[in-house]
């Protein structure tokens, strides 16, 4: 199958994938801070992760991925100074501030699921992980890469750098460049320099949400949490480390220092960033009401697209882009998104449905179609790209189409048609995360009263009565459950 | 509406319900250890807890409901020697404890979703709250109710007792006898008295889940954990902690010891405990094959009961005895459950459809169904009292359908016709928690889908083709969708 490529954010390229150890892979993916609904870019995030995580147990490795919750610790603006966003969001809904992280957990599970992605193997909280915080900040205290003032502790680039590491090289940049540039920010004074980041922050009587420490009550810096999750469930020195590119800086690359300095060793082999997200062309902003939150995509109650979009739609538009390309949204793009993957589904449906039957072998054909599954490889082989990867399987729909509607399937080998049977599943549903009928609930009839419906269809169909076949077409086309006739019967998908 | 009588087993009696803040309850419930599925047992008590917050919702109170994950701490057999639970089914699946944590929370998650309990407002965890149990057994230790011995701490219960406060109390023990009962166990030496009870446990070398303390490394005792999260997130002296009985001791013994030496208070106004389940008449167990898992119930597929029966037939079942009876599940008080949940669904969706008309007012009737209004909160306060509600609502289910059936909800007036609309509403869905359609999914296109049917159900019967009209209506049965006709259109339940 060749090997697997991944564009490391650290190298700047695509480098060839070796895992620490062989056979298994760490990842680590940043998660959301759980204030409010989950942003449609996190989404893309979780889902582009999803993709990678699932392609990686397709190739045979064993995952371990950890996906965390920021319950705590995450200041407005991603700032070392000013109210944590839980706590804020709390005094505004008048809830108790883990009142407002499980009324958002909630949220995001619900729409995590709906898009299909896998839970992680593990899922840390920050405010799980205090003791662990607090040992970690002794070490790099230990180490002579932090400094105490006024009951908080500051990461100290400078030394840190001094000591022949490179804060900065993740992200490009330059720290004395940053220092000269920096604003003489509210509380800024405490640092020694304006680069220098919190690992500890003293808690005012007002702050809510605090713990006891050596350097008196107070609470995480934000950066902290994921580098002591990522190294007491993956190890100090693991495979992959990925999130928004947003996070980029000033977060991995402080996670890169706080590692460095505590485990002196680096942390992560690859790291990988995905892009944004636009709307009809614009950035997403909630001032200017540029914004979409999924449930609203998923429902069609918004003012922005022209119409509901399924969770499994909008899964199959995402990555008809690559995860380091700009996404943009629009009813246009969506609308050719939700047609193709009905096209997609459709022809696997009747592939999984055909019967084999030997019939003269067409080499130039089974040539072609060998082609197109080892490009399927070896497309995802090449960083995760499912654009390509969805184009190839494009192009054996197309084939599928042809050998369904001459009846012809048996022009491959047996041998190339279970194969294609193989790869089409394995990379539609294993692969891509794409699910036809999603059937979370086991109690969910649909697909036994969808079954119905066809049955009643075709016996309508036997008694000539076209009034009431094409009736229950037209009425299930209506519910958003397209069905198609084939040679080998009929299939439905839902959108 | 009459006051509200809760059993407290601290009292043994039924006393009148006074919240600490009015307004306002605080409810803790010991939720499940993570490390295998949630049992049948567990369900009941989760389940009933749901009612008594959805009951107290009902009335108007502003409820924070607070239910654990225990995912650390909690040794075999309940015991403060062996093995921890978690660990041990990490090395016999070949995980990461916290992967366990992760895999059964989400079975939990997902059957009591299945179950239609609510979120609790705060779901907090044992290894999320290791910093705040430090400072519990250091608050016991300064009030010198406890003792440190190699790296452990333990609660000693006679000095405790001898300060003038009562160790088995709520459980009617007596520690003089259960000391001299007490068998010399395993590890037992390191404890001054064998009724003491461990706070803080020194971890062995292989031990996996372990945190550093002023003791050393180690991790909590099991009791800790309810009794620092409950003060956290409820305060140090709250309304309602509820559990299974088999909690009572030595569990929620030693809690309230632990509370009562670290902050001086009373910590719970009411103890709530349920009962336990059987199995055709037996105890359920592992060891016997006498055991069943929810799951197993909902597909049907298990070698105990002789057909599926839905989470929401289960539920209800369960309400129709009271939460401090035995419980006996067998097939033919399910089936019997199965009958009656289709009849007040049924009734209810005739009601909530029905068309008030005015006509001549039968008003012993309607002093009658006023009665019964009145029985379903007379019932509901005595204790929560599930099983004499429903027999109060399928008195006015009797009535109901007499009423449908002639036609005739125009003898009660208006405003208790109204009432009898509210009333059934909510009892049967706000407080009892039953749904007759449980779609969770919003993808799900089940009741859309039974509605098509029903129209082309109709449809057929206009046409006069009763062959067609009578093979939808069984089509429909086969596959758990009862339907049933009445004067004001065909309603349908889901089994």
């Amino acid at each position: 199958m060749g090997d697997l490529f991944v564009y490391n954010t650290l190298v700047g390229d695509k480098v060839k994938f070796e895992p620490v150890s062989a056979g298994n892979v760490g990842i680590y993916v940043c998660g959301p801070t759980v204030y409010s609904e989950v942003h449609l870019g996190n989404c893309r995030t979780f889902v582009s992760f999803d993709v990678v995580v699932r392609y990686l147990r397709f190739l045979g490795y064993n995952v371990r991925y950890v996906r965390n919750i920021t319950d705590a610790g995450h200041l407005e603006n991603d700032s070392d100074f000013g109210e944590d966003k839980i706590s804020k969001k709390a005094k505004l809904e008048q809830l108790e501030p883990m009142e407002i992280v499980q009324k958002y957990t909630l949220n995001f599970h619900s729409v995590m699921s709906q898009f299909n992605t896998l839970p992680p193997s593990i899922e840390p909280t920050a405010t799980g992980h205090i003791v662990e915080q607090i040992e970690m900040v002794k070490s790099i205290l230990e180490n002579g890469h932090a400094y105490v003032e006024n009951g908080s502790v500051y990461f100290d680039v400078a030394k840190y750098n001094s000591d022949g590491n490179n804060y900065g090289h993740l992200s490009r940049r330059d720290i004395e460049e940053m220092s000269a540039g920096s604003r003489d920010l509210q509380g800024q004074q405490e640092k020694r320099n304006p680069v220098d980041f919190a690992l500890w922050k003293n808690a005012s009587e007002e702050h809510i949400m605090k713990w006891p420490s050596p350097w008196g009550i107070g609470f995480p810096g934000w950066h902290l949490e994921c580098s002591a999750m990522g190294a007491k469930y993956l190890g100090d020195h693991f495979d992959i480390h990925g999130g928004g590119m947003d996070l980029k800086f000033p977060h991995h690359e402080c996670e890169i220092a706080q590692c460095v300095s505590a485990h002196k060793k680096n942390p992560v082999n690859y790291w990988m960033h995905t892009n944004m997200l636009t709307l009809n062309g614009k950035r997403m902003s909630k001032s200017t009401g540029n914004t979409l939150l999924p449930e609203d995509i998923f429902s069609g109650e918004n003012a922005i697209l022209n119409k509901a979009f399924s969770p499994m739609v909008v899964r199959f538009f995402m990555l008809q882009a690559h995860y380091r390309s700009i996404l943009d949204f629009s009813s246009e793009a969506l609308s050719a998104s939700e047609k193709g993957f009905n096209k997609l589904m459709q022809a696997n449906l009747l592939l999984q449905k055909a019967i084999y039957s030997k019939a003269t072998l067409d080499k130039q054909l089974e040539t072609k179609v060998v082609d197109l599954i080892n490009g399927c490889y070896k497309h995802m082989n090449d960083d995760f790209n499912t654009p390509l990867t969805i184009a190839t399987l494009f192009e054996l729909v197309a084939i599928i189409n042809t050998l369904n509607s001459t009846n012809s399937f048996g022009t491959l080998s047996e041998k190339v048609f279970n194969s294609l049977q193989n790869t089409m599943n394995g990379f539609i549903i294993d692969v891509l995360g794409l699910d036809s009928v999603q059937i979370n609930n086991k109690n969910d009839k649909s697909e036994k009263l969808i079954e119905l419906m066809l049955s009643l269809r075709a016996e309508a169909k036997n008694n000539k009565d076209y009034a009431l076949s094409d009736k229950i077409r037209d009425d299930l086309t209506k519910i958003g459950v397209v069905i198609k006739d084939g040679k080998d019967g009929t299939t439905f998908t839902l959108t």
